[in-house]
């Protein structure tokens, strides 16, 4: 009962007019064939795969999950099939380098790509996605062969890939990893451990699966740097790629969860399954913190793919339900009722849907040309500026947009009403499927830290103030002050959007100050602060797409209708959501006293 | 996995303390017997048979659902003995007039017990806490003989009932309803029509199932001014109460939802079913109403039991979870590193569920005496003045204990890490089950629209006038004017209170006159105007906790840590929840236009 149709015109308005996606191409030759013609048809094909074969798999994979039997893993069917599609339709190799067999497209396009894969069919699209940390992992730190054998096979999609990091003991504490490496002598290890909660660890999709390994070598240093990367594949690989033994990769079982059901989420016991070394000894979390910005951002995407697929859905659903009457007078008054979208509440909800939705959408696709940027850069400075900025941006993207994508999902069941909590309509479902959004990649606790303690504090505030000026710049050009020819409407936003970033700075350094007091203020400020700085960063969003909608209307443009709505989608924003600012500058800047105070013991008396 | 206490010590304190709820009873003759010891004794059964019956069947039930077979349905293994042995215990008929086969203790009372089964079990407590519903109906609306043949029978539990309103294209509006009842003429009706959503409206639990039915008469005004009320027994039953014939009251399938799954909601179709009147023709609706409030308080309460799971289940875990270190230095040196809960974000999260978990259990047991007062008044005036009190608070507690319930439960899920996700730790199911209380007994959107349109605005602001009465005399009875001798520490909580209370009344009379200019005010403000309220509410209700707990302090009483943990909590409450005022305020006072501005067709261009 699921539909959805691409956002097809809203991704051409962010490419074309607010981010000039075409002009940043330019500037990379490697990128001369991503043109608008190009690009535009990439998406229209992308959309078909998506609306056609990865949505009506979403709800029956729900509902059939994976199967466990005996050590394998049967995924729901249609699933190996619309994975050959996808591997067919070179749709896997797309952005990635054409040395190893990939399409030598821009990263941001793969973006775009899992934006609509992740909407139609996030279980599904995990599979795949999964494959793009391994591979990143390989093409940054593995060495000409390890690429050869891997990369290739990887890019294709003949194989899929997997990060195995969490152990029953630890996920974000990776410094308690158990698992363990013995040298053999010849270059190869054998590798030993359980990990836990990897996802697409173990299917039926490839005949291989090429795992990367966080384990310790004997005698490495305890905690974080004594850790160390391993390939594991599945089974074993010689060195044509033909496959070859099983390499007593086990999966022990699968998990049973609250959502995304068709992702096989596996226990896989690593008994001397051999592997080889990636990167240098004991650096294996500095090698994988090279691309968690990426595999963030990644994830953010959920919380924009589960706002859309419920903004669809309930929108559809609210035009025809029939309930009540609009208390303004009959709206429909040959129909034995109103439809909900009359009533200002529901009205709300889809408002705030919808402003998250293009708004999170946004901000993966600004962050995206960052992504293209930091693998192109053909200097250090410019590598590490857009390093920099995607650090900066990558906890607040990672964290706020699922979290307000969970909040959209949510409003997508209420908006049902009881219906919303019947499987047959699948808004449930996207709850469900949404939830895990906060807490693999990081919990919105440990991207909070990561802003406030590491990004923040640590760097005495630079990524931010590099980013609050390029939004007082915007501010500027477009204010009242400015030659702007749509400065005056612009200025209902560009006030509250400066007062907003003037604040953001402001708190920012009182926070650094009473920290240097008590440690316990980042921890008791961090998700509140964070939950701050994604309503301003988003409200800067909103105010650049007015701006590039004003200047669209100025000229003689096709869809009027379409930049009306986002101007008036960006009065709602800036009205009814970033007002939320002002309870959490309140709760950010409390006493951690009133949390801390507490004994242990006295939390409970039973 | 799931462990449950009874927070026996924390109802105790409301019951003796906070609401003297001994005096309470002492007003009514009818409650003599509802002395402290036996109270006591009645607390401490109850929460055996819920700790040890009903939380082990929670998350069993949950995994194996209701099956639906061939217009059967099964509830999942020990269900129907737990029913027993409830029904054997005499619970069911705690809290019910003696006349009927009661027990005659006070409503109040039930609502503890009430609070006990639905944290335990709140899928397992539907089936007899639908039946209460019926009761209600039979006892305030039947006839002598309705109330000899099926009251008693209710009552002792042996059947149960149901409350049928829902249909397909209907639930908030019942106007739409469709269902027919034609008269015999020998004063039965044959009622034809399809329920949907009825909780507990098919079960293996009892031989009969008494269901309350909304349907139209013949020439009946269209509308809700052409409703009746019908009771319809699935079985046909003689004057005696023997079980005869079936009655053509079919289950066509259940539901299959995103939780409560042990709990049975059924599709019935009443085919000639036999039913008779009870209570006037074409006022069905009225007659509801009369207790409408006491089932949303029953509602209510399962965000408390949400929150109050979820917490005790995520502090154990926040105590014995390892991860990472306190930024103020190691806490546990001799372990690979500390409990979670040294962390102040986690820290947040739980004071959060412990705020809300204790803030609503005060709000609900506060209610629960005026449904005492209601059923007990001695006049019209004393009746009618609990009523209009019941009236105003109930969309209240409905709507904002619900929804801070699943935040709580939310939280619960968070604090497990990637672990709340799976199953086996029954964190998920708790926000699965509470999900749906902001959506039945109608959604967070109506209970604003009644408190904010009818509640508020009908009666010109009476309402709320007398309630913040109420709450300006506590807070002058307390302030730094007064002779309490606790004022100086009150003062924390005195001054916000009356500064939130003075806010309240403002804002409410400033969207008064705003609505007269433009009703669609009402729907725009009114989901934040119940939030505002609520959180208004539950400071009220924290400040009275703290003031009663300084008072047990200022004595010489054992447990002094708990009166410490109120007070402290309290604290917490008023930094670091009550500020989310602030931003409610703001949105509840925007102007409507930039939600309905935007036509519906500009609501997606897909």
């Amino acid at each position: 009962m699921q539909s959805y149709k691409a956002p097809l015109m809203d991704i051409k308005f962010l490419f074309n007019d607010v981010f000039d996606y075409y002009g940043h191409y330019q500037k990379y030759p490697e990128f001369e064939d991503a043109t608008p013609d190009l690009v535009d048809a990439i998406f229209v094909e992308c959309a078909k795969f998506c609306e056609n074969e990865l949505l009506p798999l979403n709800q029956t994979g729900d509902k059939e999950g994976c199967t466990f039997d005996n050590g394998k893993v049967i995924t729901p069917k249609g699933f190996k099939e619309a994975y050959n599609l996808y591997v067919e339709g070179g749709w896997q190799s797309l952005s990635h380098p054409i040395e190893h067999g990939g399409q030598g497209m821009p990263p941001s396009l793969g973006m775009a790509k899992a934006e609509m894969m992740g909407t139609a069919n996030w279980s599904w699209a995990m599979y795949p996605g999964l494959s793009h940390g391994a591979m990143n992992t390989v093409q940054s730190h593995g060495t000409k062969a390890q690429k050869e054998l891997y990369l290739t096979k990887l890019t294709e999609g003949t194989w899929t890939g997997t990060m195995c990091l969490t152990e029953p003991q630890c996920g974000t504490d990776l410094g308690q990893v158990k698992t363990k490496a013995e040298p053999n002598g010849d270059g190869t290890y054998n590798i030993s451990g359980t990990k836990i909660f990897i996802s697409a660890g173990e299917h039926d999709l490839t005949d291989n699966i090429i795992h990367i390994v966080l384990a310790r070598l004997p005698g490495a240093p305890k905690g974080t740097r004594g850790i160390s990367l391993f390939i594991v594949p599945k089974m074993q690989v010689d060195q044509s790629g033909n496959i070859g033994e099983f390499n007593n990769v086990s999966c022990g079982s699968i998990e049973d969860k609250m959502g995304i059901k068709a992702s096989a989420t596996a226990v896989l016991n690593f008994d001397n399954a051999k592997g080889v070394l990636i990167g240098p000894e004991n650096k294996g979390l500095e090698c994988m913190f090279t691309f968690m910005n990426t595999a963030r951002v990644g994830t953010a995407l959920q919380g924009v793919c589960a706002s859309e697929l419920a903004y669809q859905n309930s929108l559809l659903y609210a035009k025809e339900r029939l309930s009540m009457r609009s208390l303004t007078g009959k709206k429909c008054p040959d129909k034995v009722a109103d439809p909900i979208i009359v009533h200002p509440d529901v009205r709300k909800m889809l408002m705030t849907q919808k402003a998250f939705s293009e708004g999170g959408r946004a901000m993966i696709y600004y962050t995206a040309k960052l992504v293209d940027d930091i693998e192109m850069a053909k200097n250090e400075d410019e590598r590490k500026a857009a390093d920099d900025r995607l650090g900066f941006i990558t906890p607040i993207l990672k964290a706020f947009l699922t979290e307000v994508g969970t909040e959209s999902a949510n409003h997508g069941l209420q908006i049902f009403g009881g219906h919303g909590y019947i499987k047959e309509w699948g808004m449930e479902q996207i709850v469900r499927d949404v939830r895990i959004s906060t807490l693999y990649e990081g919990t919105t606790g440990i991207q909070a830290l990561d802003l406030l303690g590491r990004k923040i504090l640590l760097t005495h505030g630079r990524s931010l103030k590099d980013f609050t000026k390029e939004v007082l710049l915007f501010c500027k050009d477009k204010s009242m002050l400015s030659k702007n020819p749509h400065k005056r409407q612009m200025n209902k936003f560009i006030w509250p959007l400066s007062k907003g970033v003037a604040n953001w700075q402001q708190y920012s350094i009182r926070l650094a100050l009473k920290a240097k007091k008590n440690r316990d203020v980042v921890g008791s400020a961090s998700v509140d602060y964070l939950m701050y700085s994604g309503y301003i960063v988003m409200a800067y969003f909103w105010a650049q797409m007015a701006q590039s909608a004003y200047e669209k209307l100025a000229g003689d443009v096709e869809n009027r209708d379409f930049y009306r709505s986002k101007i008036k989608t960006a009065e709602f924003y800036f009205d009814r959501i970033l007002p939320r600012t002002k309870s959490l500058a309140a709760t950010m800047m409390a006493d951690p006293k009133t949390l801390m105070q507490l004994d242990e013991e006295l939390l409970s008396f039973l």
